[in-house]
């Protein structure tokens, strides 16, 4: 009896479907996985695609027999490559009403007898039993947009057996210094001519309307200097355009982080970046990878590394995220630059984030810049 | 007793804030219009501002020693014209964080004991007693696009005296037919274009995975036909670019016209447009205008129009929808074309539109071609 109350409250029982996200939630984000074109978008990243294929074709020892749950299935690839790879059972959950298609795309691959499609979010589901394998594609920009590691951990701490795997199971978010960034200079001059604008725009509302819009212009460029200065820019850099490798800011074990852990890190994270030529810093990149080791039970023989670094080859649809010095530092080979950030989530959309940053740049016990700023990840 | 009991059930007592929008409403709405820059997009539409300009400034009669309300006041623009026209006193109603910046701004003008500003949803505020004037800018695409009308129809019933005035007062949806659209080629070509997108990506997904996806062919399709084909564009034409002069589609007397009339109008609306050249029709477009007429009992002296029509000179920031036919109808001069058209909301968010349309084309008792479809204002 005991354990039948543990079981139903942990969300073990006859499988069920669960709840459609909240609302607000469904409009802010989870709207867009229901479309075809999304996902295809996401399936038609090499990069991406192919090293899920490889983490679990590559490991069959690690799916033959096995049960498996699919977070966030989308187009349910995850599963069928599960499936194929000799899983016993596949629980695929999903929110949106891709669940719907994606049980079409599982049936026309005759594999509706091992892959159960199961709609509704992670945290409502109900499932018959635990499982062996918990597969995600859970990234966002800079590792933690969109905050669905939190739909994992707790997919996690409800479903998988002790000893279970993650696919992947391990990430880790690093910072690298940019020396040049065309990107960053447009951002400085598209902002420096806001100013103007603001000037001409109150100078015609005082002409032609008498009313006088000067009492705005300081929160209007302020918010300006949110989004052009302040807000992480979509790219896909080159090797060349570092100035130093990619130092790792944030290590992630999933068996073992939580969710807590997550939410605005109140200790800040640290890294340290040696400068490698004589050149002014434009702004600072964030990436990641993520590892498929299976766990420490059952690792993985084939260790596949998925990475979102600079490439001069196949960019991934994740890119980098690159932030913006305003004015850029001078930096000399050799030097360090050191930084403390905290990753909070934004306030008015938790699955957004916002980063608060302190850089010092010198040569050992002499700073010479020190740059402190709030940046976002929209 | 009974008068007070009237007067609190109908949103008059102390002036008190209403509640911010519904947090769903907010996300998907609402929230667009805290924003400074968006402000200036409007506040920098000449003809939209100097249209409110004038109708207001021009017709001092209309406010001079009145007790008007402005719905949804943005920045406060309206309500700083209404006061330098001679109100006695202003509820500027706005439901975003807008506005403790438009009190700021109403200050800088020195207006603060004329206007009050009210924040909340002007269906929850309370005002101190009815009013005089109403005064709102709530014209979305296609006129009814955002479905902010409906907040002035009921500040109406709540708030406006036996006799008041509305600015503007009438509003007028026009059809027009258009004869060459470069944009409807491209997304036809962009559309078609998808095909062979999906046969590659399906290629790589069958070759590569494993996985066939060629059952989603078709909803893949028919969801980019909506996204390509079904939904209005934004452009900004000019009169070579129509087949005809505008036809009035909706014609909406502000004082008369009840929300329920505005939701899904069962009865198909009709207009009749007669072909003044012979050309091919690459699509229809939809624009409108409003009226400052005053009240029956308050004309307004100098009749203002905004209008949105297709003009050689300055575009206003709502352009045109344009809604493709594709293929293109071919029409001879003198033909006509007839449309039976019904505006809907859509489900998922009722301030979008769907058009659904049937057009025929030809010369009196003989139509050449019909066309009947679903089209999304987005």
């Amino acid at each position: 009896m005991a354990q039948e109350g543990y079981a139903a409250a942990n969300g073990i029982g006859c499988l069920q479907d669960g709840k459609p996200p909240d609302e607000t939630d469904n409009a802010n984000y989870f709207c867009e996985y229901a479309f075809l074109y999304h996902q295809m978008d996401m399936l038609e990243d090499e990069h991406r695609t192919g090293s899920y294929f490889n983490a679990i074709a590559w490991n069959p020892d690690s799916f033959k027999d096995k049960v498996v749950l699919d977070v966030g299935a989308g187009s349910g690839i995850l599963s069928i490559f599960a499936a194929k790879a000799g899983a016993k059972e596949v629980f695929a959950v999903e929110a949106t009403d891709m669940a719907v298609r994606s049980r079409k795309i599982i049936q026309a691959q005759g594999l509706s007898h091992i892959i159960k499609v199961v709609q509704g979010t992670v945290e409502t589901v109900t499932l018959p039993y635990m499982v062996d394998v918990i597969i995600s594609e859970w990234m966002g920009y800079f590792l933690l947009r969109e905050s669905m590691l939190d739909s994992v951990l707790i997919a996690r701490d409800r479903f998988l057996k002790p000893g279970g795997a993650l696919f992947p199971s391990h990430a880790t978010l690093f910072l690298a210094p940019v020396g040049s960034a065309k990107a960053c200079r447009e951002k400085q001059q598209t902002f420096d001519g806001e100013r103007q604008h603001f000037d001409d725009f109150n100078d015609a509302m005082t002409n032609y309307y008498g009313s006088d819009f000067s009492c705005m212009r300081g929160e209007f460029l302020e918010e300006q200097r949110k989004y052009y200065l302040q807000t992480g820019m979509f790219v896909n850099l080159t090797p060349k355009q570092l100035a130093s490798g990619g130092s790792p800011l944030l290590e992630i074990d999933l068996l073992r982080i939580t969710v807590e852990d997550l939410k605005d890190v109140e200790k800040p994270l640290t890294c340290s970046m040696r400068i490698s030529k004589d050149t002014q810093l434009e702004g600072f990149t964030g990436y990641f990878n993520v590892m498929f080791r299976g766990s420490p039970q059952n690792p993985t023989k084939e260790v596949i590394e998925l990475t979102t670094a600079p490439t001069a080859g196949t960019a991934t649809h994740w890119g980098q995220q690159l932030f913006g010095f305003f004015p850029p530092l001078q930096a000399k080979s050799g030097d360090v630059l050191e930084c403390r950030l905290r990753i909070k989530r934004q306030k008015k959309n938790h699955r957004l984030l916002q980063l608060e940053a302190a850089f010092t740049l010198g040569s050992e016990g002499n700073v010479r810049e020190k740059r402190e700023d709030t940046w976002y990840v929209d």
